[in-house]
C-alpha cells in the first residue's frame, strides 16, 4: 500500500503509548485505562461518551456528566496531556442567538468539531424527543445555541471538521423514540447551519458479522486521510440480556462522503475490559472523538465505557486504513439505492 | 364573532351542498359519497387518501392509488364538478432535477399544494423507511422530484398555501419505521426549497379528549382565513381492534404558524358511515384536500375513507372556525415548551 497520511495539522504532544509486543488487534488500549472513573469529582457520579480537542497548546473537552441525579448535563473539562482531566463544578451555560440564557432539558453524547474558527458542539438534546441539539464556540466561555439542525428523532450527530463542496455536512443516525431497535447512518449539508437539506444515506447497519446487525451510529469527526474520510463508529447487536456496542471503522470518499469506499466486517474494539463489560450499562464501547498527529500518523480514540468511564484506545492511521481495506466488505444498502 | 372570512380567490364552481335541515355537526357529508368506489378503474382497486386542485377552470388530483399488487403510487385525475373523476391509465411518470427518469419505490398520501405559481406534490415516499418526498410541476405533464426535505422517518408533509416571512412552510409528522404508535405535527421553514429549517413543534397528540391520544398528522394544506390558518388534521386512538382515524381542527397564527391560537377538543368528523367504517382499513376518515370559495366561504373536504374510498365533505368557514372556538382547548404541549 503506499503510505496513508493524515491531512491536518501536527499535534506533537498528542496522549501516545507504542503499540504492545504482539498485539494482533487494528486498536491497543491506554494502559492505565479507564482515564476518567467513577465519581471523578465532587458531585459527579460518572462521566462517559465526551469529546475532546486541542485547545490552545492544551486539550479542552465537553463531558457527558450524570450527577447523582442520573440526568445527563454537559461540562468542560481541561487537560494538559488528554489524559488527566480537571472537571468544571458547573455544567456549561448556554445562551440562545439572542443573547438569552438557555439551557437544555437534557444533555447527552457530546461531539466537540473545529471548522474554521468555531467549535461546534453537537449532543442528544430534548426536542419533544430525542433531537440533535448544536451549539459553537470561539472562547469556550460564550455557547450560543443554534437552531436545532433535525426533526425528532435522531441521535448522534457528528459534524465533518471542514466544508465540503462550500457546505457544512453533519451525519446523524434517525432514531425512534425509545431505546431503537434500528438504524443507519444519514448525511445532510448546510450552506449556513441554519437550513439543513440534500439528505443522503450513508450506511446500513448489517452486513455479514452480527455486531452491527441492530443499528449503527457516527462517532467521532471523521479523519481526513489520503484514503478518503476515515471515520470510526458504533455498531451495536443484540443479545438475551441487552444491546452490546462495538466499534467499527469505515472510509467514506473525500468529496462525496455519503459513499464508503471500505467498511470493515470485523470490530475494532468490543467490551472485554472490567471497565467495558461493567458499569451503569454493560458491554458499551462508544467513540465520541479523536486526537491525530499528521507528522507520525498517530490516532489517540477516546470512547465511553459501559455509561461509566472514560477510554482511551491507539492505533495509526497506516494500522487502521490497511485493516479496514484488508477486512472490506461490501453491504449492498450502503449502494445508495433510492437517492431522492 | 366578527365575520370570518376566507383570505384567497373566488371558486364558484366548488362542489357543494347545502347543511342538511337540522344537521348539528360542523361538518356534512356529500350527500352520494363515496365519490370514488372501488375498482373506479381498470387495474385499480382502491384509491383513497388523495389531494385535489382547481386547474384551468376544471379540478385536476393526485390520487392514492392501489392496483391488484397492493403497492401505492399516484396518479392524476381530472373532473369538471371536483365529484366525477376520471383516472389516468398510467402512473405520475416523475424527472429528476436532471432530467432523469425517476420513480419511487413506492408513493402514498399525497397532497398537492399551490405556492404562487408551481404545483407541489408532497407525499410519503421510501428513503430507507417512510419519508417525505416532494416534485413540482406548472402543466401537469412535467413532473421534477426534488431532494427529499427531511431525514426519515416522517409522513404527513403539509405545505401552507403561500410564502411567510419569506419562506416556504412545510408541516411533517416525525414517525418510526412502522406503525407509528406516537406522533405530533412539527413546522420546518425552507427559502429555497432545497436547505430546511427553524424547526418548530406545533401541537400534540393528547388533550382531554381519547380521539387524538395516540398521534395526529396534518391533513389538507391550511386555509388562510382572517382569523388564522385554519387546519383540518387526523387524529388517532387505539382500541382493541386497532386504530381509529378521525378528523380534527386547528386554527394557527396566521405569521407565527407554530403557535396553536383555538384547537377544538372534539373531532369534526369520524367513521359512521359504511364506507368509513367498512374497507381494507376499517374505521378511517383522513383528510388530504381541501377546496374553498372565498366569496361565499364554502369549504368542500376531500378525505379517505377507510383506505379504500374517496368521500368528500362540506362546512363553511363561519360554521367550522365558530365551532373550533366555541369547543377551544389548551393542550399544555402546544405552548412551545424547549423552542430550541
Amino acid at each position: 500500500m503506499t503510505e496513508v497520511r493524515i491531512i491536518g495539522g501536527a499535534l506533537p504532544n498528542i496522549p501516545w503509548e507504542e503499540k504492545p509486543e504482539g498485539h494482533v488487534k487494528p486498536l491497543w488500549r491506554h494502559s492505565s485505562n479507564p482515564v476518567i472513573k467513577r465519581n471523578p469529582a465532587k458531585d459527579i457520579a460518572r462521566i462517559f461518551n465526551s469529546a475532546v480537542a486541542p485547545y490552545e497548546g492544551r486539550y479542552i473537552g465537553v463531558f457527558r456528566t450524570e450527577t447523582d441525579t442520573t440526568r445527563p448535563h454537559l461540562r468542560l473539562g481541561h487537560s494538559q496531556d488528554g489524559l488527566d482531566w480537571k472537571i468544571e463544578e458547573s455544567p456549561i451555560q448556554f445562551q440562545d442567538e439572542a443573547g438569552n440564557p438557555y439551557q437544555p432539558r437534557y444533555a447527552y453524547d457530546p461531539r466537540l468539531v473545529k471548522v474554521e474558527d468555531t467549535y461546534y458542539i453537537i449532543w442528544c438534546t430534548d426536542f419533544y424527543g430525542a433531537a440533535i441539539g448544536v451549539a459553537k464556540t470561539q472562547d469556550f466561555k460564550t455557547f450560543t445555541a443554534l437552531e436545532n439542525p433535525f426533526l425528532p428523532f435522531n441521535r448522534n450527530g457528528v459534524l465533518f471538521p471542514r466544508k465540503i463542496n462550500g457546505n457544512f455536512v453533519m451525519l446523524s443516525r434517525p432514531s425512534d423514540s425509545g431505546h431503537t431497535p434500528f438504524g443507519d447512518v444519514f448525511l445532510s449539508e448546510s450552506p449556513d447551519f441554519v437550513y439543513w437539506g440534500k439528505h443522503r444515506h450513508v450506511m446500513s447497519k448489517g452486513g455479514e458479522g452480527w455486531w452491527q446487525n441492530v443499528k449503527i451510529g457516527g462517532g467521532p469527526a471523521p479523519i481526513e486521510t489520503s484514503e478518503g474520510w476515515l471515520m470510526f463508529y458504533h455498531g451495536v447487536t443484540g443479545t438475551c440480556n441487552g444491546f452490546v456496542y462495538s466499534m467499527g471503522a469505515v472510509i467514506l470518499d473525500l468529496e462525496e462522503p455519503s459513499k464508503v469506499k471500505y467498511r470493515s466486517r470485523n470490530f475494532v474494539l468490543t467490551p472485554e475490559e472490567w471497565y467495558e463489560e461493567r458499569g451503569f450499562v454493560p458491554n458499551v464501547v462508544f467513540p465520541c472523538a479523536t486526537l491525530q498527529d499528521a507528522d507520525t500518523g498517530r490516532i489517540a480514540i477516546y470512547y465511553g465505557a459501559a455509561d461509566t468511564y472514560v477510554g482511551v484506545a491507539y492505533t495509526t492511521v497506516q494500522d487502521i486504513v490497511q485493516y479496514v481495506k484488508d477486512t472490506h466488505e461490501e453491504v449492498a444498502d450502503d449502494a445508495g439505492i433510492g437517492r431522492l
